[in-house]
């Protein structure tokens, strides 16, 4: 029997479109307010606030381990993982607008060097521990460990920098920089460790012009996105003159990294890193016109946005800890191991830093594997090699730990090193 | 054989969460630049800028028709539909922040009587339309167009009051108290008649008592809204001085609307009620405190937020007009005939309208359907009477039809009527 009680109506207006909106706008006023007050409290503590938003995520992702509901279903829903990412891209796209292109070339070099290092001493220092710890399996799965140690999750360290006020120096640009590079090239190794797994398993050799495709695309991209957005982006708010309306330079800038991260997309990177290439591009004086008659500035246009977004981003980040992961002893010294390589191996950079700059500095803000690590280890949980995933329960397991600690330790550690070693303007 | 090409990276980090992403940021990228290109050629052809972007849904949602892509998977998505949502709520949130708990009592009782005009006149007249054109059908399927015909969306009204200044005038408090209360009835006459659909259907009686916790349920919550919201807020925001970070008005605010909308949504109403409620309880003096130890004020936190989500609201109720419904020429007939009992029962309201208002001003800003009534028609194809649905697939289309035309001619009429008759502050 089907009666209509006063439960139903809310099931009738599900029907009509408003079914993910309840759960969302529980989240949105927990996260809201939630990530103000762990904020300030980590703030209290001396720590940055995206610490205790990072906490707040691993509350409300562990809600069950403390007898409350579990919102796993929710955290992996297509609606808050979609804001959860505007708010990455929005991070990416404010901080890259503290640089132009030229501030950026001008430690370009430096940081393509930092970032090498940064990505060859932890692949080496993984494919060894596997080599040690799992002697028995494939070099190929070895090499997929070291591929997944070389990933940066550029999020973390852009946050704490903006949290110091530290943005503008070259110091930031450095470290920044060799992050994105290596976002860059975490990503490419990636493709071609996978490409060569899966060649492995299928019996057939990898197509070389596949894996050329795959470099080309990226450079082609980033090369493409600062000298066509270069050129395009004081042209395109010079003829948005014409337009009368208020909010236009936050239509078009915010259309412009939209476009940029969607490029990116299509040219197999990550969409922040072409967030952060459109931030680079955009000036303050190209839409000077539109300011001085009287349209809102960009910063004030992205203070809300980000406000509302970013914490989405960083919540979701802890929500994804599974707490549970630090308790298997079984698999603890394997994870112990590996997350002393992930240190090691990016604190590696040091080396590569000039004079006059803190090495542990640039060293720590490459640590935090974020989200990008996580992606890494789901997609070797899929990749089979002889019958068998590439990365097994255990393994995963013991990611996810190299993670959580890598992505948790940096904001305190960074500080540390920023308040002993403040950057120059 | 699987073999990595470069096209199987962004698959890749598709299975890693970048799924949704990448049709987002081509939409945002579309809605805002969009939006104001299409705002603005309304506004110069003397059009409010809402009819612009209801335009540019219109195209975006029958892309087909021009050879096209089928964006409307894309555009029933839970991501693009809780946007649009959230862009709703957060304009009736800025709606009410215009507005006093006092201001809208003071227009209460004449605000209560027009909304009951503007439900009983529409209901009969669906009624009569009903046993004129579809004599053979029950007189519950009579019922139920009526009930169709009584829903109001306040967005467009609310919008085109925002886009023309007139948001903080008895006349904008009249109409928007009127429309508001509307919607809560709307809702609870379609609970009423699905309850006796559905109960006859199932060959039981009705219990009333159901009905009665309807009702209890939508009153309870607004009331409670209004007294406990007014109680609570001054006391949060001068609680909340104890915070010493930015941002803390724009979190508190904003995640108090979040609370207001959920519980609207529990107490079987519509999200934007309970956000309106939220705006209506949060005066300027409760975090004054804050804006002058230097956080932002509220409007600079809101503007960029509703620029950004609101035209994905009225892009999406663009989306959903079929413009084929249009050419059917067998459901025309009825189509025409229906919308013009929409329009002339709204129009009635004008009869409750004291003198020095513009009475056709005020029904016609009652007049568009928008998304509550597309919900309304959508239920009734679902609701099974002998068999058959309620609203058939000719009546869906006409019903169609007179929510498209409600819909898009209300902005230019009202704005019309507007410029004949300027509100007095």
């Amino acid at each position: 029997m089907l009666l209509v009680t006063s439960a139903t109506l809310p099931m009738l207006l599900a029907a009509g479109g408003h079914g993910a909106i309840g759960p969302m706008l529980v989240a949105l006023a927990f996260i809201l307010v939630g990530a103000k007050l762990f904020g300030e409290l980590a703030e209290r503590l001396g720590q940055p606030a995206v610490l205790g938003e990072l906490f707040l995520g691993m509350l409300l992702g562990n809600l069950p381990l403390l007898g409350g509901p579990d919102v796993s279903a929710f955290g992996s829903s297509e609606a808050f993982v979609v804001l959860s990412e505007l708010g990455a891209i929005l991070l990416l796209f404010h901080v890259g607008l503290e640089s132009t292109p030229k501030e950026m070339l001008a430690v370009g070099g430096r940081a393509l060097l930092v970032a090498m290092v940064g990505v060859v001493t932890p692949m080496a220092l993984g494919f060894a521990v596997g080599e040690w710890l799992r002697p028995d399996e494939s070099w190929m799965l070895h090499a997929f460990l070291g591929a997944m140690l070389a990933a940066t999750s550029v999020g973390i360290t852009a946050r704490v920098l903006k949290d110091v006020g530290a943005l503008r120096t070259p110091f930031a640009r450095l470290i920044l920089g060799a992050a994105v590079i290596d976002d860059v090239l975490g990503l490419l190794i990636l493709a071609v460790v996978s490409g060569i797994i899966t060649a492995a398993q299928s019996g057939v050799a990898l197509a070389p012009q596949a894996l050329v495709l795959i470099i080309v695309k990226a450079v082609l991209f980033l090369v493409g996105a600062l000298v066509v957005g270069s050129l395009l982006s004081p042209r395109v708010f010079r003829g948005a003159l014409a337009l009368r309306s208020a909010g236009v330079v936050q239509a078009l800038a915010l259309g412009g990294c939209c476009v940029c991260a969607y490029l990116a997309l299509q040219a197999g990177l990550a969409p922040i890193v072409g967030a952060f290439a459109a931030g680079l591009v955009l000036e303050e004086v190209h839409f000077e016109g539109h300011v001085q008659r009287g349209d809102r500035p960009l910063h004030a246009s992205l203070e809300p946005l980000i406000a509302l977004f970013v914490p989405v981003f960083f919540v979701r980040m802890g929500m994804l800890v599974d707490v549970r992961s630090f308790g298997d002893l079984s698999v603890l010294g394997f994870a112990v191991v590996l997350t002393t390589a992930a240190v090691v191996g990016k604190l590696a950079c040091a080396w590569a830093v000039p004079r006059g700059m803190s090495g542990l500095s640039v060293g720590l803000g490459m640590l935090p594997r974020g989200e990008v690590g996580l992606i890494f280890a789901g997609i070797g949980a899929q990749l089979m090699l002889g019958g068998r995933p590439v990365i097994d329960p255990g393994t995963y397991a013991a990611a996810v730990f190299m993670v959580i600690v890598t992505t948790l330790l940096t904001p305190p550690l960074l500080l540390a090193a920023l308040r002993r070693h403040p950057p120059t303007p």
